[in-house]
């Protein structure tokens, strides 16, 4: 484990990487400050080590997966999953007992791979955030996808916490009637923020629409945030006949996943999942490709923009922006996280007392 | 406005934007070392902003004009020419009286638009640099350009106020002479530098030869720069019979406009007018091409090597560098310009008291 | 000359630029951290010079060679080849005695043009590094690579002094018996570091298999590297009929020439002669292009990769690695190489009393 860095909260599990990207061999990324390498063995444990071989320093991740192992790519020696050295195929062989990087608990779930920076030893199976429609294949088909973002992981949970923001950066989804017709509602259970917009009686509208088979020309239109402290949210989107139960709706349940790579780096996983068409590939190529357009030409140029604009300060409060009315949520998270890591901090400062 | 900052004459006018650019919407550019966003409303007015919302920070240029206002990208707040906040899309719709950004006065002239970076009340229509060729369309017509530089502004200056380099820089505008055809006169007005070179009875060559229609095998060039202060420069390029009035021959009335961006960037406006093939613009579109590639692949190369060799370093003459017969108008110009700063910054700090 | 930098091993030639690079002109480069023009004459005279004009200090790498001299492409000022100013065009034409540049003393031996960046007095021809089949054209044909490499010149040392990574890092080249099939020996004579790998009776491998026309299927190879301080290496690469004489076998003496342009970047020159096939050019290209794929796209990332890991740090040791046997000749080298720095250092201490 590399040195603590306070500015993070680490007893909590970020997302890595898609299981997809493990696929096809090591993949090396920096998370909260630190240059990992996430690897798959064959058998189908994830392990994520210090992408630094301690003979040369070279990236393990340039190396390969052997069984359960990941063999450094410059002189051949060999990490197991917890970081220790099992090969040496060099001279005498011998392994010296400093042969060993770091490494941090993972999990798969979800469609994603977990770690936790934090104490191993409280790194619990249930903390994970809950993406049950990734899990659920006779219901929901899935598409995932992947952004590098070059701004302070909190501008990306901002966005996603204030979606008045669609009327004005995302043409294809505005409502007709703009901000007027969405039906705001916000809220705080324990840590978790929720934002949540109901569009009723609208024009048949978003990515629901694409979905949509009924004559009805309207709808009701949901858009239902929730965060959970670092940077996971989960996305309730859907339209449904005027009146009738959301579950007999179109129901595109999204992942929204912020790990900060470091102070003002942060990668954005996504996920779609969809209640409609689950066996219709072609259906699913279209969904994951528009999504991923939206946010790479129109969200993130936006927030990296934003980013430039108030140069290298990571708290945006600090710089006393203008509050407008929609903002309520994302200053409510920012501030329940500021709280969460000054505790764990002083958590820490009593423990080494 | 943004804080004074001491190393640029501040009142004056320097072209921030080629007319044309503001056709297509909002531009962004740094200008004195501020971020601006550049715009004409419906009604034909330009306006210069601070390029950040007050909001989320957000660059008004990723916005668009609306009426005869600019509307910010991301979450819809729009603000006047002065820079005043008029619309708040959400919750009660109130408008802070925080809700402002900076502005900049600004004219549109001769065909670019200007902006002044000092005190609004001196801000006076006289001042602009004259080019009245360009806003002549039944003797002139004109082509334009605009190339980012990374370098110094008074490394382009001291490029225009010194054209020998053509005979070695220039390979398609050479005299066959060599710098010995030219007869150079040197002089000040108040605070005008002129730097002019004559080259009676020459072959027919440079940008004129391509207009030049008559029999005639040589002519006399002329190559008159006159630089105003902070960098804007006059250029009557233009050759004739041998021994006839100026006005008779072929005259490529220039400008040249050189506002700095930040310390060691720039930008560089030009303008040719042209008194033959006016109708002609095939003839425009070669002239523009022409004189952009030469300016692109010649002489920026050149200045912003020379800047890298410099390095971090504003006043080249701090370097002592040899000086040469043809640097005397470069180097007057430097001393004027700092005489000015240096006046206006006295002059501010005596106010201040 | 440019300041003392004690860094660098200054008593010593280094390589500059490949011969041929100089066929087409002047050519600029960062060595030891300074920026120099290097080139050759109309007569064939090679010359290296500080690469900035002292009048308006802009590269004369950006002018032309004009007979014994280069010339300034911006305002035409010509140099010799000791650097001093020898034509001032303009005005009265005078030439100040400031008109100079700094100049270093070259050789032009084996395709390579050496420089020496100590003092001029110590520049003795023998001690240019010895690559004699590089001069031998009735017995060797070869060919020549150059690559920038953005990490520091001792990480590219540490790669030829410890070949046990073309088991790991290039496919290519693996022995069928990996470093098993290796017998290694290390020694010291005077500060040169030798580092022999001879694989007996293997199968026929490496680049030698592409020059091998005998039935035999397994041969006797050898990989024996020498380095001389402080980055010249010279490497004895060959295959040879089972128990024969190497002289009868296949020969493909390299050097690898590694002079550091800053802290963090080097160049690599290197050259494969070949004592087969002569007189075949398609075979030399093809020799050219597969060595310098497998350096660009093996070799290289993996050095640069560990620099970045490394961050700004010279000294790798000082990050106390982890050190394997094969180590030990990359070790030695380097503590050779730092006690002369550190004697040559004294000594100018010595004599500055």
């Amino acid at each position: 484990m590399m040195g603590v860095k306070m500015k993070y909260l680490r007893n909590a599990w970020y997302a890595g990487a898609l299981s997809t990207e493990l696929d096809s061999g090591p993949v090396s990324r920096e998370l909260l400050g630190d240059r990992m390498v996430l690897f798959r063995s064959e058998s189908g444990r994830t392990a994520a080590l210090s992408d630094r071989c301690p003979h040369r320093f070279a990236p393990l991740s340039l190396g390969r997966v052997a069984g359960e192992h990941i063999e450094c790519g410059y002189h051949g020696l060999r990490f197991d999953g917890s970081g220790k050295c099992v090969l040496n195929p060099h001279g005498d062989k011998r392994i010296s007992p400093r042969a060993e990087v770091g490494s941090w608990p993972t999990r798969e779930r979800y469609g994603f791979v977990w770690f936790w920076p934090g104490d191993p030893k409280l790194a619990d199976d249930a903390s994970i955030p809950p993406y049950p429609f990734n899990a659920d294949p006779d219901r929901f088909a899935v598409v995932y996808g992947h952004i590098d973002v070059a701004a302070h992981y909190e501008l990306v949970v901002d966005n996603l916490l204030d979606l008045s923001h669609v009327e004005f950066l995302h043409p294809l989804f505005k409502q007709s009637g703009g901000v007027d017709s969405h039906q705001m509602s916000y809220g705080v259970e324990g840590t978790t923020v929720i934002a949540n917009r109901l569009k009723p009686n609208v024009e048949i509208q978003g990515l629901a629409r694409f979905f949509w088979t009924s004559p009805s020309k309207r709808f009701d239109a949901r858009s239902n945030m929730r965060w959970l402290p670092p940077s996971a949210l989960i996305f309730d989107l859907g339209g449904t006949e005027c009146g009738a139960p959301v579950e007999e709706g179109v129901c595109l349940p999204n992942a929204h996943l912020i790990p900060p790579a470091s102070e003002f780096c942060c990668h954005y996983f996504w996920s779609i999942a969809r209640n409609r068409q689950i066996d219709d590939e072609e259906s699913g190529r279209g969904l994951q490709q528009i999504t991923q357009k939206v946010f790479t030409t129109e969200d993130i140029p936006m927030i990296e923009a934003q980013q430039r604009n108030i140069g290298q300060v990571t708290d945006i409060l600090s710089l006393r922006p203008l509050t407008l009315e929609p903002d309520t949520p994302a200053v409510r998270a920012r501030l329940i996280l500021a709280d969460l890591i000054r505790r764990e901090t002083d958590a820490q400062a009593a423990a080494a007392e």
